[in-house]
């Protein structure tokens, strides 16, 4: 076993680790702005951390009876799967505490240097997401290689050792970052939609006051709300993501191509993905009166670009000139095609979807037309467009799944999940800076800064819905890919040489599993809806019973807001949690793993296409809003913008809760049956 | 081979036949009532026969060529697929032509006969529903065993010339239905949908002026929309389960457990049906001011406990005591119950459809309810009933098909599916009679017949939606388990012993089988939105150029809005007709056999979940909205009942249009990959 690379491999979380305290000091250095802004930062900066606090209470009794299941009911050899689950876990943990913490410093930092212009802002919230990108990459990539070398230094480094005993426990870590993520993502878009539908529904349509208005009392929780669900939960997914794909992947190098070179291959390309995520950093400038985009995409293409060049060597050095998985060979060469298999698919899908929902291309202009006549036709224009929208990609992952698997079998199939995520550093970084330039020019408003500050930062601010839109388009596709290689490597620990739908038990698995995104949708969205409905009585009540609250000089109360949204957002993630991580243990129980591969096939394929349908309509919705405020189809206050309106407030638990829940679903179910596997057999 | 057998067979088509007849004579022979009722009828009338007629001389060019094409692709031995191709479709459009143009006679003599009373009128509008379903089954069975007759006369009716030749030449039967059942689900449900989209949004929103109002232009439209979609639409999509499951067993009775005895108990147990459905006609009666929704509850119970006590000894007459699939060994009682388990499962996924779909119960009051914060609440909770509502269904089906499977190997599971179908004749008679009664009271509108009348006709409407939402359930219930069959029917024709969703190759097609429904239903909703523009166009410009058309002394131009209608249907069916035809072919020639089967895994699944979500949301939003005009949440004209209106509208083209189209879809590419595997292998 090559020592040196999982060091490296240490070395480059490491490296992610420091330049995100690097970049966290800078920021931190930057003036916070005035009295008002700081109040009020720290108004939300509190709500933020009050709510991790407290979910991170929950979760903890949770973990901590999870990992205690699992050293009771595993094989006395493969006890410290538990160890590893309690380390994922916080590890996952970390990544969300950090990247919030520094999102709710960037934020008013963002607003206070708008005030110079575009680019310092630019700068700033890009700093901000980059954190959180980094610490997520630095702290997945640190724990597994880490744990790696600790088990493997334990119990012998030899191949047969590694996959019957280090790999398995150390599953357990991307178990527990799932288990993080679930609850992240769904009680994060709980929360964020929950804060949002109430502030709009009560101040905006029945008080007639405009967004981010501080006369608003749920206008903090909204805003908390952007941090919980659009940075931490997002954070929380790709994490999970990331580390799947590493361990999917050094599982399949492992059991199905017998090569120890191929179980560190992954670790190596992650860590090569942190060094050109941290140079790609430096590729986002933007002159005053440039376009942010430009910037933006200039990083993730360029650290796209720069790995596609740097894989070569990498995959060259460390893979074996030919390998056979099966009686199937397969080359080095092949192996690095699967990578840009992964990485050029990952792209694609992104474009794809910012096709289908950026403002002014076709499909969101033909819903800000239907809206023209009544919102009735603008749900059936963006329902349309968010089916539509599953075609190419679905095409394109399934054009990299057999391109991946011509170049390198299963094992490609994996690694091209890995190139994909490869460079997740930077496009969360990418993605997080939305939520936290939205962020500043919420903090704006309610400070009632100089209108120009708001207008520079809704310029960031529009940006950063193309590269939500984008970065969600991306994170169901490595979802799909990771939980593709989780599911391999489910069948090879569980032994499966076959998963055969003809079987009737398998085709009733997967209709069973199929069902589940819709069950879970279903929750997440009526658990919105109740969530909601409180916020929107008790903000009816504070406009009833403050006085003086509508002319200003009254103070709202803002922390009952964000309270309620924390209580609900806890209480309504534990249903649809235990549903998810309850279903594969009962079916591989009571219907064996047959039937429990059917069920993932199922949950896998159904969920792409439900998450595919609702983030993209979603998107779509938001910006054919948009597109009639800024002057189409009659423009704000128009019947069309009234009923595109309704458009978004629909397509809002969709893509911000139900849709980004469903990546979590797909993983976790996964990567259940691959740990409970060794009970199972 | 049992002669006597098939030939009973072909007499118990020909009872049904003769038996719709006399149903068709006796409904000719009741008064029509006055002059302005006939005359508005034989509006509505000339319409759907247009529109039929239209629509059958755009279908005969496509069935020629398509005969052509399996004649000239086949081998030699094969040709006559053509043949049954040819008469398959033959007899569905006959099954429409009968059904439809009884329907159109029943409507206005409903109206008429409902001056006596609501107990006249039931049982003229479900004398003309029966009409529908006889004439289907009749038709089904009559052609299919008659050409079996022939079939094995000509070459013999000995197991492998049966399995080898008879059978596959046979399977064009099916094939031939489908395609008729894909353009007239597809067509008539564009056509319903843009007509009565286009009379609601331009008729009742903008002129202000009731539902079915004499001078609105598409009224007349939106009438003979009832007919082609929910009269003529369901009865093809039902002739195409009812025959595929026919097929689908004999194929698995000859290939899979290889008994001559089990090809013919379908026809048997078919027949079974025919006369218990016609007996079931018998219990639809009620008192006057009984309650319709009783009655017919008894028709369709009292057959199908019929069907289970008459099951009994016909299974174990034909059936052998033991056969084998495989290795298994199963019993002619385990049979019996595999048709028990499919006779079940179609009632329960009856019963929960209606719970979540009917007037009163939680789901559509929660909807309701939701409507009081507007029309973004509305839509939220109608998804999210429709999401919801499709875990017991799947639940249902999963268990189905594992008993079924359990008790006689794959055949178990085909006939578990005629076991639900069986009783088609009384089910779709049931369903039938919902359009009748509705079209009766837009003619006793239209007509400016008594208000009383109506008001029976609408207690008549009301039972009808309650049966339309089971019936749709059903429908996808029976589409789902035909799938099935012909899937394991396709499989077992080709040879393949495994369709291993591990393979790559098989995973992307499952893949992509699963997008195919998103990409149909987007189609399909597009189609409706450009065809119900057209029209909202053309009423705009009646309203604005007709002179005195709102004061009731200018006739509007009834003729031309069902023109355009036609055309559009027509001219959008024909694209989403050519994909779903063309995908299993061109799949099958270029990812061979496995990527097909993956294929028809996805779409298999993932078709019944959408069409359960889109169904059922739909259903629940039109209930939602009438329990509202019932009075509840402010009731009529209230800002909780337009936002109703509002979903309602966006349910239209899901529970009419795209849901239903799925049915087809996911059949129809079953029996597309059956009739083409032997040129595949």
């Amino acid at each position: 076993m090559d020592m040196g690379l999982i060091v490296a491999a240490v070395g480059a979380g490491a490296l992610a680790l420091a330049f995100a305290l690097y970049k966290g000091l800078w920021i931190k250095k930057q003036d916070p702005g005035d009295r008002a802004l700081q109040d009020i930062g720290a108004a939300v900066r509190e709500g933020a951390m009050a709510f991790l606090a407290r979910e991170y209470k929950v979760l903890s009794v949770f973990v901590l009876i999870a990992a205690a299941v699992l050293v009771a009911l595993n094989k006395p050899e493969l006890r410290l799967v538990g160890v590893s689950f309690l380390i994922g876990a916080i590890c996952s943990a970390l990544a969300g505490f950090f990247g919030m913490r520094v999102a709710t410093l960037a934020n008013m930092r963002t607003a206070n240097r708008a005030r110079e212009g575009l680019n310092p802002a630019l700068h700033v919230a890009f700093s901000g997401g980059s954190v959180m990108g980094l610490c997520v990459v630095g702290l997945g990539l640190l724990g597994l290689s880490a744990l790696f070398l600790v088990y493997s230094g334990l119990w012998g480094g030899d191949l047969p050792t590694v996959s019957t005993r280090v790999l398995p426990v150390l599953s357990g870590f991307s178990l527990g970052a799932s288990s993080i993520a679930l609850f992240a993502r769904v009680g994060g878009g709980i929360y964020t939609k929950a804060a949002d539908v109430g502030a709009d529904l009560v101040g905006k349509v029945e008080a007639g006051i405009p967004e981010d208005d501080p006369r608003n009392p749920a206008t903090v929780a909204d805003n908390v709300g952007d941090n919980v669900g659009d940075v931490a939960g997002m954070g929380a997914d790709l994490f999970e993501s990331y580390v799947g794909a590493i361990i999917g992947t050094m599982v399949l190098g492992a059991v199905a191509a017998q090569s120890m070179p191929l179980v560190l291959l992954p670790l190596a390309v992650a860590g090569a993905g942190i060094f050109v995520s941290v140079v790609g950093t430096f590729f986002v400038r933007t002159r005053e009166g440039g376009n942010p985009q430009m910037a933006l995409n200039m990083g993730t293409m360029g650290a796209g670009a720069l790995l596609a060049a740097l894989a070569w060597p990498i995959v060259h050095r460390i893979a074996p000139m030919e390998f056979f998985i099966g009686d199937a060979p397969y080359t080095a060469t092949g192996v690095y095609y699967a990578v840009v298999a992964g990485l050029g698919g990952g792209i694609l899908i992104g474009l794809f979807t910012e096709f289908h929902t950026a403002e002014g291309r076709k499909p969101v202009v033909a819903i800000a037309e239907a809206s023209t006549t009544g919102a009735a036709t603008n749900i059936i224009a963006g329902l349309g467009v968010g089916m539509m929208s599953t075609v190419l990609p679905i095409l394109t992952l399934a054009s990299a799944i057999i391109a991946s698997h011509h170049f390198a079998g299963i094992y490609g199939v994996a690694i091209a999940a890995l190139g994909m995520l490869a460079t997740t550093g930077i496009q969360l970084a990418v993605d997080a800076y939305g939520p936290i330039a939205d962020n500043a020019g919420g903090l704006a408003q309610m400070a009632k800064m100089d209108p120009e500050v708001r207008k520079r930062t809704d310029k960031l601010d529009a940006v950063g819905n193309t590269t939500a839109a984008i970065g969600k388009g991306f994170a169901i596709g490595s979802a799909a890919l990771t939980a593709l290689a989780l599911f391999a490597a489910f069948e090879q620990s569980a032994g499966i040489t076959e998963i055969d739908v003809t079987k009737s038990k398998v085709m009733a698995g997967v209709l069973i599993g199929a069902m589940m995104p819709f069950f879970f949708s279903a929750l997440a969205i009526g658990a919105v809806g109740r969530a909601a409905h409180t916020m929107i009585d008790e903000v009816r009540r504070q406009f009833r019973e403050i006085p003086g609250i509508l002319d200003g000089t009254g103070r709202p109360d803002y922390a009952r807001c964000v309270d309620i949204s924390t209580k609900a957002a806890i209480r309504e993630m534990i249903l649809p949690g235990v549903i998810a991580i309850a279903t594969p243990i009962l079916v591989g129980y009571f219907g064996r793993l047959e039937m429990l591969g059917g069920l993932l096939c199922g949950v896998l394929v159904s969920g792409v296409l439900v998450a595919l349908f609702m983030a993209n309509s979603g998107g779509a919705w938001d910006n054919a809003k948009k597109y009639i405020e800024g002057g189409h189809f009659g423009g704000k206050g128009s019947d069309a913008h009234k009923a595109a309106v309704i458009g978004d407030t629909v397509g809002d638990p969709f893509k911000d809760t139900a849709g980004p829940s469903i990546n979590i679903l797909i993983k976790l179910m996964c990567i259940v049956s691959l740990v409970i596997a060794p009970m199972l057999i």
